[in-house]
This record gives structure tokens, sequence and C-alpha cells, in this order.
């Protein structure tokens, strides 16, 4: 077998979170006809890796294996200098059972005051894709963006923790950009380009 | 990009042990020019993922990131039904610092007895391979091959758990077997049969 994703190749996205499925089917524009590991019903796998790499790895092979069709996966976050990479892959957990990202950001910013460090300390956010193949092989990329944290959070576009990303030579954070620029330099988007450049 | 892997291109093992350089060597027929992590002086990172898959992702990309050279790291190991697959990705580690297979294999006829299953139960033996490329892709495969535990060990060839392991369909241990009729079926086999088809 060739390690291509073929135009309009029915691929399943291993996430149950509706609106990861419009945002990935949108950078995805369109080219695969796409269908939700909710939709299909599949299992939610533990994440239980360590790295983002190894999570996106193991739900893409998960959903792979549950519902027979090549299946993508994304695990992303955000890490803190200051705080030896954290949240990291706990980025989502932070946010809690009720996903408020408001109280993850307030985290971050407690727990940098905790560590005595700059509030504009450095941090990065990370996107890691897996592409597997039922019972066969798996490709995993991952890409990441620099920048500083910025308190208080600024902006109410993009999500999760994009009002305290500030990208490196930028003075926007995420949350103000134009979904444009943000999409022009994001980690999602260099993962996506690997990914492309890889398999399309 | 392509996903590809030319014959002749440098590739760095990412392993230390001198032993698990000359076997991967070998099954790579020289096809390409090999150099191990332990010949490059490069760190060894800790295995920190829960799956055999995620583990040799780890060690790859650790190698090809350290050593600017596009890396092949393999993770492997047997697993028990009644053990709830254990040993499985501390399969070396139940051998101890001393690599005392003799040790971690009475230690599972031990866990197999205390457990209350039958001495011959199923098992099976995990291979799997990650080929990273630096700042790049990486791609994954698994092979495995079914049999079951076999008490007292038998054979001295192969290595590892090679005596308690027999294979489905089969009357001869792993560590019985000719390497040739081994070597046709086995987890290591299969694991190279997916990456070749992917990457050669």
């Amino acid at each position: 077998m060739a390690l291509k994703l073929d135009p309009g190749q029915r691929l399943v996205l291993a996430t149950h979170n509706a609106g990861k499925v419009r945002e990935l089917a949108q950078i995805l524009e369109n080219r695969f006809e796409v269908v939700s590991a909710g939709e299909l019903g599949l299992p939610e796998p533990e994440e239980t890796e360590t790295t983002f790499a190894g999570n996106a790895l193991l739900k893409a092979r998960a959903a792979a294996e549950a519902g027979g069709l090549v299946a993508l996966a994304d695990d992303s976050g955000l890490s803190a200098a200051a705080l030896d990479g954290a949240p990291g892959i706990f980025s989502a957990r932070w946010a809690g059972p009720g996903k408020d990202f408001a109280l993850a950001m307030r985290h971050v910013e407690e727990r940098i005051a905790e560590a005595g460090r700059r509030l504009e300390d450095a941090c990065w956010f990370t996107c890691a894709l897996a592409v597997a193949w039922p019972d066969g092989p798996a490709v995993v990329v991952e890409g990441r963006v620099d920048g500083r944290l910025t308190f208080p959070p600024r902006g109410d576009r993009g999500f999760g923790y994009d009002p305290i990303f500030t990208p490196d030579g930028g003075a926007l954070t995420f949350g103000e950009m134009e979904p444009a620029a943000k999409d022009a330099m994001s980690h999602r988007a260099r993962a996506f380009a690997k990914l492309k450049a890889a398999l399309f």
C-alpha cells in the first residue's frame, strides 16, 4: 500500500467533540468524506500516553480498528516553560468537565505566580496529528508555535487558551487575531501542512 | 517530502543495545547505512508511554531530533491474556538490570499460577516499529503473533521469552525453532513486512 490519502476518501475523525469535527472538516477543505467517531458510535479510548504524538496515535489507531476506516486524530495543548510544559497534554483536563477555559487560564496564572515567574513567560502551542489505517501503518506529525503568556486574557475569538497566547513577533493574542491570520501560523496549521506534504 | 526510505540512506537505529543493532541491521538486509544511537552518543529517552507503538514512536522521534537523521526504533514484548497483557511493555524490565530472562519467565509462570489460570494460556508477541524524520513525520507499524505459554521453557535459540512461546498451529517454541522458520512468522517479521510495504 502507498501511504497516500486519496481525494474523496472516507475518513473517520477520532473525536466525539462536534466543534472539533467541524473545525477539522473545514481544514480538510472538504477534500475527504468525513464522519466522526461519535456519529459512528465508536468507543472513546482513554488518553493514557504522556505526549501529544502518543495520544494522537492512540486515538487514531483505536478509531481505525473499531471503525474499519482510515482515521485522523489530533491532540493539542498549551505548554508553559515555567511549569515544565504544563498544562501540556492535560490542557483540556485543566478546564474540567464543564470545559471552562476561563478557569483553566486562571489556573495557569496562579501556577506561574506560585513559581515566582513573570506572567509574560515563554510558552508554546503543540498540535499532533495522526492518520491510521486499519491493521496498517500510522503517520504522525507535529506542529508548534512559540509565544509568550499574556495576562489578563485578551480577545474572544478562537477557543481554549487562545486569549493568553501571543505568538513571538506579534502584538495580538490568538484570541484577538483574525481567524485567517491565526490560521497562517498556528500549531494546527503547521501540523496540517506537514500532513499534507506527507500524505495528500 | 515523500514518505520513502531510499536504498543506501543513512539511518540511525534508536537503541543502545549492540545485539539489537546487529539484529535490526540484518533484517534491513544491508539496504541502508545504519549507525546506532549508542555509537552516536545520543541520550537514551525514558520509555514513558503505555503502548508498544507509543514507546517506539517516542524513541524514534528522540533519536531523529538528537541525531538529525532519519531514525528507526522498535519496541516489543510478550503479553499474557491471563495477566491482562502483562508483562507487555515491561517485558524487558521484568528481566531486571541483569537482563535475566530465566528470571522473567519464572515470574510469568508464578503470576499465571497465582491468577489460577492454565500454564498453557493464550499469549502474544507484539513488535512496534517507528521511523521518524527530523522535524518531520513519523510512520508507525505493529506486528503480532498469537500463541500459548509453554512451561517449562524449551529451546536455547532466540532470546527473551522465546522458550515459553509456542505459536498457534505449531508444536515447537520460538526457542526451539530454526531461525528461518521463526523469522517467517514472528511479530518482528510481520512488523517489518508492513514497514517495507509502506516505506521501501
